[in-house]
């Protein structure tokens, strides 16, 4: 079932550990066939280099388990939230890694401070407010989606040109297209919060020019992008 | 003797390095075979690519030697001065991994800042107190124990619910239920050591909300625990 | 067609990852035949381990394209600029390196700190003014040219003696007699952003002394010359 | 000639690459055979991975070159002036490694902050006082020296119990008993350098009680060292 998505989900697992976003077990990737409405998704605990296809959980939107002899990862109601809410996005990433998870701790969006940045997420990339005693000690995981999904909605961010987020006091999802593209994505994050961090420490700035972070971003994407081999400037 | 936890003791050494926690010989694991007493650990000064199963020195909790031809860590006092106070601990690792050691360094426990932290430590990371001029010049080694066992009596703290220490202008202790488990725990603390000084030069925060903090070391430890392949929610 | 030429930009390129100056295809590398008045640069969107010598491009010094199947770089206009505009190059490297990029984010110059700077910049590595609308709405990389180009008008720098530049929230442009000198270069820039950097961490420092820079500077370069095995007191 | 001496000094250059003191060429190390008072040295500018042990450069201690076909490195004044004040070296390791060299662009010595340290430097490490005007047109690899000479007999620090200089606005010279010892004691500058900058970030700390500076470095140096497998308690 689902054998070219979970191969696709099984690459993008083990790409985690190789762009060196996780610790131990700290990160999980899954992928959704649109189609049937089924998430493939790495389960719960079991280290990368021992990770195969067969190991990956089959799991429909409401969260029953449809093929896979492991529990699912303990994050998979916080994947299914983002799925069921942003119905663009194919893949979900979500890590600790370091960079990223710092400002997660401190309660601080990452803003747009320059071109790296602008090429991917068209603005600040937000932080979560703070989760009520009665989310976390409710269904905790969905309510980490809640809390994702509540952040765009009301910010009137859309998160196909945003493709990540920042769990407060917790760490990043990322996401994209499919699960190579949201690892793709995970990978620019931790990236844009390093120069970041580094950059406030040389001068507290603000967020950079509008009219230079349009640029960038739309030399990427849509319809007159001119990055790449494909695309109208071919 | 004690073949099979000399080789768990080795392997806990030689993870030392492949994790980037030493630089040269700064670090040694030790186990302990609870029913006989006696502990297996590192001998000093000795590099871990040349060492062996065999290099390694049995003592017992008097720290008398046992057996093995070369003279045990001249940290062994401190590793039996924690296994004797500290029943529920199995292994225990001391590295100067350089994150952890600034803290140290600095005088400043590691706060709970987020959810990496909850996962393993259920609650600050504790720095001791300076030790005193007699304490220094008498047995230095066994002094640096007792100030440890001090530190989480006097402040109430469960060593097997916080796995680790660091020792004020020193260094982090972290231990286990085995050497294995210890390693694990002290690359935890040496990566919430770099998150957590990261998110310090981002903001002053405080610690992280107490209902989070319960969450997170709940979903990974004890009775209810529902993270991995093991567990009531299996 | 400039076969010589493509393998020596097909090696510089290669060096980008090799020495961590990029993520992804964060990236790219030309250099010129004086003669024929030719560039050879990198296709836009080639990940570098699958970048051939046949997939360079090789365009006119007004960006016509002289032979090749791929789009060049979306950055070929600012290369070319400065191809135009400082006759002593012969090679040109862009990458967004993450701590010269920390530098060009925050806005600011990297100032000469110490030896390591001197040895091959002879001076600030210089900060571009922050581009104004029209330049970015407009010829956008032909701009980021110019806007190089005036910077060391106005300032009075020859590009020679300062082989670098950081573009205002984008990231570093660095340059050389050749494509394998710019590379070098880059990498040095990459080097000073980051002791640079630790050393305003430490203390608030002003440039270095004048006449160590001119030490510095020109026992590497310049008539008399004397680090490495050729020059006057081989 | 001196064959042995060469196969040591050309590990230890080795050595600088392998440890990550090294950028390029920027780095050097050097032994001496006091009997014959002739000193083994890096030639100037040669890659690390090309250098053979006959590329070794034999110079006697007032700079005569006695043996090989290359240009000493440019820094040799600066070996050979140590080598005459300081009888108790054999090895010598000039790098410009990123932490320390922070420290030396800020004009600051490394306190004594932890047992890291004093494991194997009494007391801060010192930064040397600026050059004038004149020694830096002068004879300046030669001031270099004598600055550092300078520097230790003004503050009464012996060499054999400091083993490191921060050279002002330049970079580390670290020795030892001979050129192994020395690369070592550079490794260990380079790491307390690092792991000092970051407690600084935490807290501005003074140095650390004179009573474990004294333990530490004592129970690894000295009549009574207790640490590693020789010494009095083995």
């Amino acid at each position: 079932m689902l054998e070219a998505l979970k191969e696709e989900v099984l690459a993008a697992n083990l790409d985690l550990p190789r762009y060196g976003l996780v610790t131990f077990t700290w990160g999980n990737v899954s992928g959704i066939d649109r189609e049937s409405g089924l998430v493939v998704i790495k389960p719960s605990g079991v280290p990368y280099e021992k990770l195969k296809a067969d190991d990956l959980v089959v799991v429909d939107l409401e969260g029953n388990k449809v093929e896979g002899a492991l529990k699912p990862s303990s994050d998979t109601p916080t994947h299914l939230a983002l799925y069921r809410a942003f119905p663009s996005i194919g893949g979900i990433v979500h890590t600790h890694s370091p960079w990223a998870t710092a400002w997660a701790q401190a309660g601080r969006g990452i803003p747009a401070l320059g071109t790296t940045h602008a090429d991917y997420f068209y603005g600040e990339i937000p932080c979560t407010r703070p989760m009520t005693e009665e989310e976390i000690r409710g269904a905790y995981e969905l309510e980490t989606g809640n809390v994702i999904i509540e952040t765009f909605r009301t910010r009137g961010i859309d998160p196909a040109m945003v493709p990540g987020v920042l769990v407060h006091c917790h760490a990043p999802f990322a996401w994209g297209k499919d699960a190579h593209e949201a690892v793709h994505n995970a990978v620019v994050l931790e990236e844009v919060a390093k120069i970041g961090h580094r950059t406030l420490q040389l001068r507290e700035v603000g967020p950079m020019d509008q009219a230079l972070l349009d640029r960038h971003f739309l030399r990427k994407h849509g319809a007159n992008a001119y990055y790449g081999q494909s695309g109208p400037t071919a």
